[in-house]
């Protein structure tokens, strides 16, 4: 069998999210650490893997997947148990459009590229580039809260009982919103469903505190 | 069978995605639009179907699906022919990381909201925007288009001779682009690719401009 590494860096929401699903399907895994902030995401040993320059990236199956969600959707179809999705496809596209709202509307916008690219380019300091951040988190966890608060299909976690694809990208925006002090008492079911998950230990070996390569 | 009714703006990219699968997959729909620029997104009629107050939401099967990747994959899975990813596991996940390179790494950061909101935040003027536009496009154009030209999985499409999820997301995105002046001669391949999709009715038809509610 080929080995299984990936290559992430313990602060990145996206590897967060692929250590996670590792840890609930149980699958054995090497760690290699691209320091974002010392941008060793742009060695060219690791463009050779990965010619976008982002973490994670896996290798797996002697195949090298990138984007967190594509390594998940390939997790899931190669190793289907425990299941990420559920069976239906209703609730498949319920845990699929909650996985996005975090991992699409939030991340993308706030992730640490992005928050150096307005402190460079339009001056922004740290009140400000904490302000943008909280902004996008609000413009989408008010919605997400009220759904999850107010859909029948919400349980322990964000769909039903079992984690899934939606819980796994909601941690890590919880845990990143840490950083820039959110008030969570506004967000109680989306609070619960977080401390259920860190419940779990593949919730909460995942954290990036837990990692190797932690400051 | 109840009626599949798209909930979209001509201009929203994830509404043209969604065009797109429903026209490769032959299904009948119609349209009601909600005119972002007008913030009818915000009606509250629409805020009863969609709470995060985004277009595209589609009422198919009697549900209200959300979020333009989820639904393409439900109508994947419950409307499989054509198909929309390829059959292997390893081709699905490169399908997959090509149309999130698009859709998670370049279009959230680059829609209306983020840059109404770096008008009056940062007070950006129309130069400004249109530089932080090419900026994200540029940041992925670039490897994308090499690993479209080097990688041999890449064939009339993105991923070998039939349209795929890539595809349906590099469309939106280059035409995009042209609202924004980008000099497409440095990505021959992607225009390639957006050629041979848009030489078909499914992509053609779904374009912004012939939409009724086009300006």
């Amino acid at each position: 069998m080929s080995k299984t590494l990936l290559h992430g860096y313990f602060r990145s929401s996206a590897a967060f999210r692929v250590r996670i699903a590792l840890n609930l399907k149980k699958i054995a895994y090497d760690q290699a650490f691209r320091h974002l902030r010392k941008g060793e995401q742009r060695a060219p040993d690791f463009l050779k893997l990965n010619p976008q320059g982002l973490v994670p990236a896996l290798e797996i199956d002697g195949e090298v997947l990138t984007q967190s969600l594509a390594i998940i959707e390939y997790l899931e179809e190669t190793r289907p148990e425990p299941a990420l999705l559920p069976k239906d496809p209703a609730g498949r596209a319920r845990v699929r459009a909650l996985a996005y709202a975090h991992s699409i509307e939030i991340h993308p916008i706030n992730n640490l590229r992005v928050l150096q690219d307005i402190e460079k380019r339009f001056g922004a300091d740290q009140k400000a580039v904490a302000e943008w951040f909280r902004h996008w988190v609000k413009e989408t966890f008010v919605p997400i809260e009220h759904k999850l608060a107010t859909d029948k299909a919400t349980g322990k976690f964000s769909h039903g009982d079992t984690p899934s694809l939606a819980d796994i990208c909601l941690v890590p925006q919880v845990v990143n919103n840490m950083r820039f002090d959110i008030d969570m008492g506004a967000y109680p079911t989306i609070s619960r469903i977080y401390a259920a998950c860190m419940d779990l230990p593949a919730f909460a070996d995942a954290a990036p505190m837990k990692q190797p390569d932690a400051e």
